[in-house]
């Protein structure tokens, strides 16, 4: 799998069938799902080199590699992972998964109901961090992982492999937990609800059941994603790319595109809004205002953490104003308090939320220092 | 005028109708306009004591008292502006006008265009902040007033006291430039065109015709207005406020309204797509991308405030996202650059950018000491 590019190379998602329900958070209960999923390394003879990609919002199991020669696009962490990137899948057997309620292969609102023979719609059940992590316990178990060496996510990916750590201690020697947040503020709940409206009040939306119309809510979607992609950037970053520059060298004094940021942005949720389910977005947003380990420990998110043994690396950006440095050090003195061990790196960067994505060498280099160490630890 | 409540009491507001077209910044022209406008005080023999207020993107020129004795609501600025309250009704004669463009009894995109008997709509043109200016300096010279003890303005309405003291210096002996800044960021104008975005793709719109069509884009203009709300508040201020306070006590896994944060933002969405006009949310976002004083010099700030004879108040609130102190800061610098007198106050609030109308003590002294300097340099 190993090439001079150092990419894991053409890559295949597989798909694994569970018949056994699965009981979620909300109370109700998912029938027979399926999820898909990618590997890339090879899982060592002990079976202690399986590290676990969880996704954020947009995200799904392609996470490294194309999936054909031709294949312009290569997974969203393919800077991250492959022969000797940090996450080196010569050392490492790497799993990457569609959660839930995705729409990239996993059941989800686009799936057929087997109940019905109609796509699941409106009749999809909230699927929470706690779920996905459940499931992917479950497919854990299919591919033999007992323990993972890593389970390492940003952002939403991040609150599952902090959650990793608390339901399943003994399956996880580390977690990697960057550019999250133990629960979201008001504030990210109030953007996530703006995101949510603008979908559900889309005229296209039909209640959620809008594939039996052929029917796209394809304006909500593109304001979230604009919406979205505001808070992904740094005020400063976005002012250093795009500034006041002007599509046309001078004001028009109209509607149509004026500056250069309108046309990114507009651009972001046109593309956005051709491929990714109106549905899917809505409960990926839900799974994040629900996320609250400490809910259930009277806010007390350190009393919330005393079960991990994991031991930690929380990372955050300077620029990240979603879930900026401060939500991090949250986790972080909550771990400490709790007697875990714990690693914090507050990195430079003027990429906003969205750095967690990116190739600032800071980060890199911490990645691969730290992963170095994982890999030791499980003989990788 | 003045009441024990320190009221300006009941108050009406009168039109002035302009039979000249006025020349607009994007080259077109609009042909006989009326302005909607209240006064509250006497005008003093020498003229000296009359100051502008002007209003930010959805106030207008009903800034106090009340239309009836059993008017719920008070002007948007009652808190500041009264006797015995720091812009004093007793000392000043104080003018409020509604902008072009408007939609509370200005010559806007809902008034009835006289070329075709039908309202404006799409037709009406895009006015800037030096054209408003240009429409109240004929104000002003309607009223006798040579020359504005002071002008006055948060957010939007700062950018027209500020560009009053450049476009007219003889005719401004104060600006007071509250809350605002001296251009809009990437991510200001980013927020705007998904407001705007919400609103020119609801299929309620009609391309900015829905007047004839007995349409309102309400969802639009809802998701507007939610978005901009988020924007008004500090994050902490709404973390204090709402929290994660969930409406029921418990998650119900739904869409209806989970958190607290939710409920309040939609009311506010709702409340206000049921008064205000689509047409002039576009317009006013739009005036606020434009502005930007130093484009005709080169981007040089201090350049374009040299023929800006006014003294001035700059001030800023610290949790203020939208228009942060740094924004402020700039203004402040061009104008110590430019050789300006000019006093900045960098005032610590919870209130984010909604500060500009709140009664946080420190702001309404700082207001209250500097207008007894302005009426005393007014003999007022």
């Amino acid at each position: 799998m190993t090439d001079t590019n150092c990419s894991v190379g053409i890559v295949a998602a597989q798909d694994a069938a569970f018949d056994a329900p699965l009981p979620l958070a909300s109370g109700a209960a998912l029938p027979g799902y399926q999820l898909r999923f990618e590997t890339y390394g090879e899982l060592n003879a002990d079976k202690s080199n399986a590290i676990l990609i969880c996704h954020a919002l947009s995200g799904h199991h392609h996470v490294a590699g194309r999936h054909h020669a031709d294949d312009k696009a290569v997974g969203w962490w393919d800077n991250m992972i492959g022969p000797g990137k940090p996450i080196d899948t010569r050392r490492f057997f790497v799993v990457g998964v569609n959660n839930l309620g995705g729409c990239h292969g996993s059941t989800g609102p686009s799936s057929v109901n087997p109940a019905t023979g109609q796509p699941w719609g409106s009749a999809f059940p909230v699927v929470t961090v706690p779920d996905w992590v459940t499931s992917q316990a479950r497919l854990a178990d299919r591919l033999g992982i007992d323990r993972w060496a890593a389970v390492i996510g940003g952002s939403l990916g991040g609150m599952q492999a902090l959650h990793w750590s608390i339901a399943y201690p003994q399956r996880v020697a580390h977690a990697l937990v960057i550019a999250s947040a133990p629960k979201l503020s008001a504030q990210n709940i109030a953007f996530n609800d703006v995101a949510r409206q603008a979908i559900l009040t889309d005229p296209e939306f039909h209640g959620g059941d809008f594939y039996q119309q052929n029917a796209i809510p394809r304006r909500g979607l593109r304001l979230a994603r604009m919406l979205g992609h505001i808070t992904y950037l740094s005020d400063d970053g976005m002012g250093e790319k795009f500034g006041r520059m002007l599509r046309s060298g001078e004001y028009r004094f109209g509607y149509d595109v004026e500056f250069e940021i309108e046309s990114y942005l507009r651009y972001q949720g046109d593309k956005f809004s051709d491929y990714f389910d109106a549905n899917t977005y809505l409960l990926m947003t839900k799974a994040l205002d629900y996320f609250d380990p400490a809910k259930d420990c009277n806010d007390d998110l350190t009393a919330a953490l005393k079960p991990a043994q994991a031991q930690f690396l929380v990372a955050s950006f300077t620029s990240d104003w979603r879930f900026s440095p401060e939500r991090s050090r949250e986790t972080v003195k909550a771990l400490i308090a709790a007697g875990k061990r714990v690693s914090y790196a507050e990195i430079e960067s003027a990429h906003g939320h969205d750095a967690f994505l990116m190739t600032d060498q800071p980060y890199v280099d911490l990645m691969r220092a730290y992963l170095d160490r994982v890999a030791k630890e499980a003989n990788a």
